[in-house]
């Protein structure tokens, strides 16, 4: 019972200010690629601004309900998980609203945060069967309110070298991969 | 000593010809990046396609020469990993001219193959210290004879499902980091 929450509001841009990102189209199509892999029950897209929520609705329609999905009925199965939000709070209130109680949200974050969890250590708690609403930034990453206000913070992904700065789409791959993958 | 080639001839399309696929920024950009967490040597991008070659210049030259380098210097260190080459045996050649033997080839296949290793065993091949390469299929996939004349064969990658369908850049960052993530 876990859902993902690709946030575009609020993360910061390269300057460090507050910014509702432009969604991408490949983000959409590889994160919910991913999300079907592993078996991840919704993705939610937020975003407050109306224009990238036409965007949103125009690339899952074409996928979903259009000739996309006559064409590539794999990428239909993918692209069906997701779903809009106005903001985050909404994701939570819709996930509330199916009786299994408040979700436990794990923010995510390239940086290393204080008091962030392991990978060993949520995966026990995504297996307790609770919902687990996963939140992933775009552009330069989650808003520290977002990521403070959170239940958990998930340590960040490393490789062997100090770099630092994969995309979106490959982290939440590599993440579903941890904790999923076999 | 592991380098990636990421192969755009020879690949299959959906209907299972033979084909040059079109080079995409998103997956070169995605690549690299994962490539330099990683501690992945060099990227060689494959094509025969000089207009497709071309492109490929344009792109890395942009960040790694000209202004994107300038703008973003995290980008410009994944994209100076890249190598251009017209076909499998041009990498081959590079990697062997530095002294250190013929690399051991291993393809990566979404489909589950005859003779395929596991991520265990080829981990303790990439340990042994010999130059490794390892190959990604664009589009639908590396044709059969680049598959049946690599050395190994690695096991798709799989979830808690029968969804089979990541996209490449997916499916490099999670193989890498099963390798070399910690």
């Amino acid at each position: 019972m876990v859902s993902l929450a690709l946030i575009h509001y609020p993360v910061y841009n390269k300057g460090g200010d507050v910014i509702a990102s432009a969604v991408s189209n490949l983000d959409l199509h590889d994160i919910a690629r991913a999300a079907k892999t592993y078996g991840i029950e919704k993705v939610y897209v937020v975003t407050p601004l109306l224009d990238q929520q036409s965007l949103v609705k125009r690339i899952v329609g074409h996928w979903t309900a259009g000739a996309g999905g006559r064409y590539n009925p794999d990428r239909k199965k993918a692209l069906e998980l997701i779903r809009l939000a106005g903001c985050l709070d909404e994701v939570i209130t819709a996930l509330e609203s199916r009786g299994q109680g408040r979700p436990i949200v794990v923010a995510t974050d390239a940086r290393p945060q204080a008091g962030g969890i392991g990978f060993s250590d949520c995966y026990q708690m995504l297996k307790s069967g609770r919902p687990v609403l996963m939140l992933f930034g775009t552009a330069w990453g989650l808003a520290h309110p977002v990521i403070r206000a959170a239940d958990y913070i998930l340590e960040p992904i490393f490789g062997p070298t100090d770099y630092n700065h994969l995309p979106v789409r490959s982290a939440v791959a590599i993440v579903l991969d941890r904790f999923f993958g076999h």
